[in-house]
């Protein structure tokens, strides 16, 4: 009967009661045990510095989220214990409406109806069908994919931009360094869903926004690192972006005092696009424990060289 | 070479543009002619009192709005000659991005957090995922079959609910008054599509608007008349409905003195869900009248009994 470690900071009890009803025949704890005996898995967000540098006989660590940049910045990883991200049906669901929110919001002037409302004046503006907007996700994989398909089928002109070639039906897709700056140009909505990775540091920067239409939407749903603040503000303040939707940050929480909070051209959400849902992630990484204890390798297991 | 006459208040030199290159053989004109001479099609939005009773030789009329209760409630249509409603792809595009827009922003909470932004707060809430919501479409026909598919792909257990028995693939149909409260019961959402007819009138009252999920959404973006503005009100401050969208009324422009302009759990937009594009609404049109010539009838003649 191996054990399984919720180390999760919200909700480590749902988890665990779930994970009782998917393993019942493993051990499920919510803290290190007395004992000093081995724990197989573990199950962390962002856990306590020195936690899993001090779990005995570690074998997987199973990631509640999908970005793991921290886990491995840490260096508290034992060499060879695979890290399993998360890619659960909820937290893709979760990012398609999100991002799908935000693109028909500001596609459709949903808030320039709003606050013009105060006004008591009935102004029609020119109202765009999707299919004369070209929208350009950045990152064509697990959630890239589905997000770009969705888009896809409302009629945005839709194209997705990855790291290594991908292919997704009716999406144009572009790869690699070099396709970058011809995926996003002329876009008027540039989708960010890319993890944070030391090859995707800062890749939305100023060049990148320059290639977009005059006017475009910024939409961040991938990581605070991939994106140039300073960048942002100044395309803001151009207008060469006429707004931004974010929801992830260089500093988590934002600062009290950072300039995006004050901007009614900025759309600050505090990291809710995706997140993971109890009941549809416990099945997945209970998959992923019986995957290991048949001798396979689990889906999604993290390449720490590419850093997902 | 049968004359076309475009009637539209807006746009009528791009639609009149469109039609010769979509009917070279016909003579496309924007006022009447001063020669008396016959007018086989009218291409008209809501016409000057007078204008279609005033045509001679009028064969065809063509709305360029989906909704034709005006036009039958002025009696001016002479007896025979059928109404043609507006059912073209950008019509349904837009209702379909509008729509989804907005019961994705409500489900998603962009406005919630947009209006706590200005305390620099983080606090996310509680996110739902849409399988866990339930919808429920009035209308299954050429707007609300669309509108519910696109919303159940985002997993929405979504319902629509039509006069008559429609089947439409993964959503839960309902017909007829007595199928109007079960399609109703529980529903977090409810969108609102139905066009104005004897039988729609009043639709949206206070006993469907019990029916729903406490602190429901309201979408309206068929007709105002379908929808007793009184019960509406009272249900947002009852809390049963905790927001509306709202882009028709009884009267429009909206008054300012409505009350709905001043409610911050009310949005206001003027009537600009599913406009009429010029470029896809004139083929659909001119296919009308190529069908009439060819002795057929066309696609979408309203039936004045039923009002559509």
């Amino acid at each position: 009967m191996k054990r399984l470690l919720v180390a999760a900071r919200a909700n480590a009890e749902a988890f665990a009661t779930c994970f009782r009803a998917e393993l019942p025949e493993h051990e499920i704890v919510t803290a290190l045990p007395s004992d000093g005996g081995a724990v197989a898995y573990a199950v962390v967000g962002r856990p306590e510095p020195g936690l899993l540098a001090s779990i005995p006989g570690l074998e997987l660590v199973l990631s509640l989220n999908a970005g793991v940049e921290h886990l491995l910045a840490s260096g508290e990883v034992p060499p060879g214990v695979p890290i399993v991200r998360m890619v659960d049906p909820g937290l893709v669901e979760g990012m398609v409406e999100w991002v799908s929110a935000h693109v028909l919001a500001w596609h459709r002037n949903l808030f320039a109806y709003r606050d013009k409302q105060v006004e008591r004046r009935w102004a029609p503006a020119a109202e765009k069908l999707a299919r004369e907007r070209t929208v350009t996700v950045l990152g064509a994989g697990a959630l890239g994919g589905p997000v770009a398909t969705m888009l896809a089928s409302f009629g945005f002109r839709t194209r997705a931009w990855s790291r290594s070639p991908r292919t997704l039906p009716g999406i144009e897709c572009f790869a690699g360094e070099g396709g970058l700056a011809e995926a996003a140009a002329g876009a008027d909505i540039l989708v960010n869903l890319l993890p944070s990775t030391a090859q995707t540091l800062n890749v939305v920067d100023a060049a990148l926004l320059a290639q977009l239409a005059p006017g475009a939407l910024l939409v961040n749903g991938g990581r605070g690192a991939t994106m140039v603040d300073a960048d942002v503000l100044t395309a803001l303040d151009s207008g060469q972006l006429s707004a931004a939707a974010l929801d992830v940050f260089r500093t988590e929480p934002l600062p009290a005092d950072d300039p995006y909070w004050a901007r009614e051209d900025v759309l600050v959400s505090p990291h809710v696009a995706a997140p993971t849902h109890v009941s549809t992630s416990v099945a997945v990484m209970a998959e992923s424990v019986r995957a290991w204890e048949r001798g396979e390798t689990p889906a999604n297991v993290v390449d720490p060289a590419l850093g997902y």
